[in-house]
Parts: C-alpha cells; structure tokens; sequence
C-alpha cells in the first residue's frame, strides 16, 4: 500500500501580503503545485500525459486554512490519494507548520480529460499504475459541498488577459481564485480568520474573454459565481465561509 | 575574492504559456527570486534588514532573452554583484539550458531603501559584509539604458487590486510587466524572438490607483510608460526591443 508523501515549502517574500502572512492564493498555489509534482513523481504526471494530449482537469476542491503562516516560515505540505472512480480522483493535502502543527488542509476532485475528444476518459481502465499509488487514509476534511446558483448583489468584470491564461489558453485556477480574492475589503485581510473555501470549476474561459465576478452574501460569508459576459453558462462557483 | 553562485531552476507547467515555453515575466520571477534568495545566504536579504524597516528597492533592470526554455526543460540562474556606490548595487545575472548554454541574462540596480524615513541609504556605509560578496566579473550585457518620456499612442487602463500588491502594499515588480505583456497581440508570443527589455521603476503605485498603461512603437519594439491616473510622475518606464 502507498504512503503519503511530504513536500518542504517556505513562505518567500514574494507570497506574502501586507499583513506579512503567505496569501491564500500562494498556499493554493503550493498545494496544486504539489499535486503535479507528486503526480509527475509517480508516474501519471502531465509530463507523461502530454504525448497523448490528454491532462489532468481540477474539477472541485475544498480548501481550509485556520490560519496562514508567516513570511520566511517553513511548512509542510502532504498529499495522497485516497480513492478515485470512473470519473473523479480525490487527492488530499495537509498543511503543517515547523512544530508539526496542522494548519490547513485541502480536498481536490480532479478529472482526466482528452483535449482532443473533449471528453473524461474513464480512470478505472488506467491499469494498476493508478491503482497502487491509492493511500489508505480518509481525507482530512469534508468533501468539496454542493453549491448552488448564485443571485449576484455585486458584480465586478475583467477581461481575460495572457497573464490569466495557461498552456491550453484558458484562464488558470488561480487566477479565479485571486478574482475572487481581490473583490473583498482590503481590511478584510488584517485579521487572520479561519476559513473555507469551497470551488466548483463548471466549465472554462478563454483569452479576450469578459467575465463577470458575481458575488452574494450568505449566512456564514460569501458565494460567488464566475461567467464570461457573452454566455449563460458558469464557470466557476465558489463559497468562502469564516469562522 | 566572491564568487558567482549558480542556483538550479526547472521550467513547471504553471509557467509555461500556450507555446509551451516559459513566460518571459516568469523568467524574471525566478531572476528576481534568486536575488533575494542570494542576497539571504550572504547575510544580507531583506530578512536580515526587516527589522530596521528598510528594504532592497529595485531601480532599473535590463532583461535579455535570446529564446525561452520548454516547459519542463532544467536550467540555471547564476547570479553577481560587480560594483556598486553610494546609491546603486548592481547585481548580475546568466541564464543557462541543461547543455551549459548561455539563453539569457540580466543587469539589475538596487537601492537600499529605509522605508520608515522614506530615503535611499548609502550603500558605502555598510561595511564590509557587502563589499567582501562583490565578484570581479562584468556585467553579461549592456547595463539599463536611457529611457526618455513616452507619448503613448495607445493606452489601456488597470485598476491595483489585491493580487497586485507586495508587502509594502505597492504594486509588485512583476505585475508591472505582467501588465506591459498583456497589452501585446496574442500572436506576438507565438513566434520565439530574442527580446530585450529595459525598465525604469521611478515611483510607486498603490492599492485601488487607476494606472494608465501608455505604449508607442519605437523603430526596433515598443515604448510603455505607465503612471496613476490621477497623477503626472510616470510609475515605470519600459522599452521591449526584438532582435
């Protein structure tokens, strides 16, 4: 049976924000960052996709920090699978600090897509290869929550530029999550609350694109839904909730 | 006598655009990290003058790029201060592929700045833990040119929000460029040209600032210069050159 793997990480300069802590986007990025590389690790990589252009596509995540570390802190990041089915692989990650205290954990739901078919390929015909990287530990939280429609009270747009864009030329993850993040007070950031954050990635912008960053509030904080202007579609939703 | 230090890079898929090859801003990311990163080895990073609230402040920079590395492809920063004075540190760059071949380079000049009383420090007075990490080698390429005022011809707008600010609240090196990259034809990224790019940062832009992003064309690339809109004094002033 396969056993979680750590990753060292430490707080740059360059991650944190005024407040001296690493932002949530940076710990998002460092956790997606981990995946890749332990994905690349053992195998079944982008690396070793990319031949057959075929990638792994983020699906859903849930993410909680209690609280974000300081800058040139060092902290841990853990990470295993703990199950997959046809159509979802669900990776986990701890976030520790020096002294082995936990302080955040994520859950992410990721599918392998075809970039040629356009499609999901089924993930239980892989071969053994996935099947023996599965680790025998629950996740760390609960599972990324259903999210509903969201009626936006404020709207906000951007247009989607080449510094939001990947390799695909579409809008990366973090980046909706910094759109997100740069609607809210600024003073919101001061004081250093536990939060969760829940994500569905529905369907994906594209370069030259106008989006629009709807967002509502609900009893425990904000939801939020993500469009491109000209489409009915979402696609992002997402609820941030403090505690 | 110092000598040049040479860290290890990798080119991850998050920083790679739809070519396929590493960002330019990316690879200025990773320049301007190893010269923290240096300068925290040598006793000298902002760590170490956190404390007296005084911080490197980057004044000008030459970029030169012959051709981007693939994704996923290994490569080198080496990095040197050859000289400095009363106000200016000039620290050095190369950038190698896995073969040992020389893809880029850098000159950048640093100010110490005190951010309490808001003036340049003279780097003269610092004794000898900075001169002892000069190394007797020229700079790589021609040193941050002379950059007159620029009368745009065209002009975009950005407001400064969260994802855009460092520490200091003020808008992080990188996005400045992110900013310049963004106003280019998607098609301009297609072809892989040697570039040179010049920078001037003259003053600092704030969180929730209209800046006003100016570009003229120039017999060999294009001029920017961006500026608050709701003042005259330029913030950056840049000129990209294709080879």
């Amino acid at each position: 049976m396969a056993q979680k793997t750590t990753y060292p990480h430490k707080v740059d300069p360059q991650v944190v924000d005024f407040t001296l802590r690493a932002t949530v986007p940076a710990l998002t990025n460092a956790i997606l960052n981990v995946a890749g590389i332990d994905a690349q690790t053992k195998g079944f990589g982008v690396d070793a996709l990319r031949a057959d252009n075929v990638s792994w596509v983020l699906s859903r995540m849930a993410l909680e920090f209690d609280s974000r570390p300081e800058e040139f802190s060092e902290y841990t990041v853990t990470t295993w699978i703990s199950d997959y089915n046809r159509l979802v692989s669900t990776r986990n990650f701890t976030l520790n600090d020096a002294e082995g205290h936990e302080f955040g954990r994520a859950v992410t739901q990721w599918c392998l897509f075809d970039l040629t078919e356009r499609r999901a390929l089924d993930l239980t015909a892989r071969g053994d290869l996935y099947a023996s990287a599965v680790v025998d530990a629950p996740s760390p939280a609960e599972r990324p929550r259903r999210l509903r429609p969201v009626a936006p009270v404020t709207v906000s747009e951007h247009r989607v530029v080449y510094s939001d864009i990947d390799f695909n030329r579409h809008v990366n993850t973090l980046r909706y999550l910094d759109m997100m993040f740069d609607t809210l007070p600024i003073e919101s950031f001061v004081e250093d609350r536990p939060l969760r954050i829940d994500v569905h990635f529905l369907s994906e912008c594209r370069y030259g694109q106008t989006l629009r960053i709807g967002s509502a509030p609900t009893p425990a904080g904000l939801a939020f839904e993500i469009s491109a202007a000209d489409t009915a579609t979402p696609a992002v939703r997402a609820a941030f909730e403090w505690k």
